[in-house]
């Protein structure tokens, strides 16, 4: 399986992994999927208090991550201000059972992006961002909602990292014994999660018909 | 709602939440039940080479989380060489559509902890901790394995971070529309996800009966 299947980015400093060196991917396909299966990520960045470790949603249009919050988003004002950042999203997918304790393991799909974000100021461009992050919520539903006025976009603040300095972690399949330990009688093999929908809950307020994206909910996978 | 039940944690300047702050909650024991039913977090630090978003698997003892690793891991050294970390674990729970585009949200639990870790020196101490993990990912599979060598255990460290600044964030429920849109005719309520077990896969080697965790694992929720 080569790691550069599709429009290679190459390891930086940064990037590169060095531990398990086998399970990176580096194309941008994979990078692609993995954040296109997650509505949210984790950004790490560090200012004078320290670390932080935040969740916010995010969605990628072309070769970008976006991510948006309030003008007074104390991270968002960092990030746009020069800060670096690393975003990382996982998705875990099963524990893995071997016949020795340490041979233990997890699988999982992880991506991460380094970089700076940049702030999205165009209106226009911001417009095309929130609503491409509708339709991926709820494909169609823009057209159904009463859109953003100018005080709301006013006040937030739409960013994006460039899908430039990537890597992927991932993960799959049953474990990997030590032939020392073939013999140990002990079930073997993986417990795997799922990432399911469930069935659409509908506000008490609401007295609309479910559209096509809220009945197809439960039925799609997540 | 009080955000003091149990064992109040009061909020530090890094913890205090000042973006929609009633959904912050401080206690112990909502911090606990976040992380006890994670097996990964994220966790943010800093080094020369800017910040760092890592995932890694996680268990809770107490009033400390745990990770571990191998020795060579660059986070592991830096996180017990006295590098200030913040660890996130977010369970995303739902999608929430509300009549206007602005007021789409989600559903969701975290808990973040700000701190340093701490290493594991103890060998008692360190075994105790990884049965720990073991009893989190099978009850009762330790006695089943082979465990860990001397060898096995000398390649790995083990760190904890103390439960003593944390902060949850959660929000569940429906949408909160704003009373000028009620009128607005489009399906609201909320999309939820789950978080599933599927069918226990045994490995092509295993030869053994599933024990108790592995026929049980389908039909508990995780």
């Amino acid at each position: 399986m080569s790691n550069h299947t599709i429009a290679p980015s190459p390891p930086s400093v940064r990037t590169r992994v060095r531990r398990v060196a086998e399970l990176a991917r580096y194309d941008r396909a994979t990078v692609h999927a993995i954040l296109d299966d997650a509505y949210l990520c984790h950004i790490a960045f560090h200012d004078a208090l320290g670390s932080h470790c935040i969740p916010t949603a995010c969605w990628r249009i072309g070769d970008h991550l976006y991510i948006h919050g309030s003008n007074g988003s104390r991270m968002l004002k960092r990030l746009f201000d020069g800060g670096d950042a690393c975003v990382t999203v996982t998705h875990l997918d099963g524990l893995v059972l071997a016949r020795s304790a340490f041979n233990h393991t997890m699988n999982y799909r992880s991506a991460m992006i380094y970089g700076q974000f940049e702030k999205v100021d165009d209106i226009a461009l911001q417009h095309a961002a929130m609503e491409a992050l509708m339709d991926k919520l709820a494909p169609g539903r823009q057209a159904q909602v009463r859109g953003g006025s100018d005080k709301e976009y006013a006040a937030i603040t739409v960013l994006r990292i460039a899908l430039d300095e990537c890597v992927v972690k991932q993960r799959r399949g049953g474990p990997q014994d030590d032939e020392a330990d073939l013999a140990q009688m002990v079930w073997t093999g993986e417990l795997p999660f799922t990432h399911g929908r469930g069935p659409a809950i509908a506000d008490v307020l609401c007295g609309s018909e479910a559209p096509d994206y809220v009945r197809a909910w439960p039925t799609e996978s997540a």
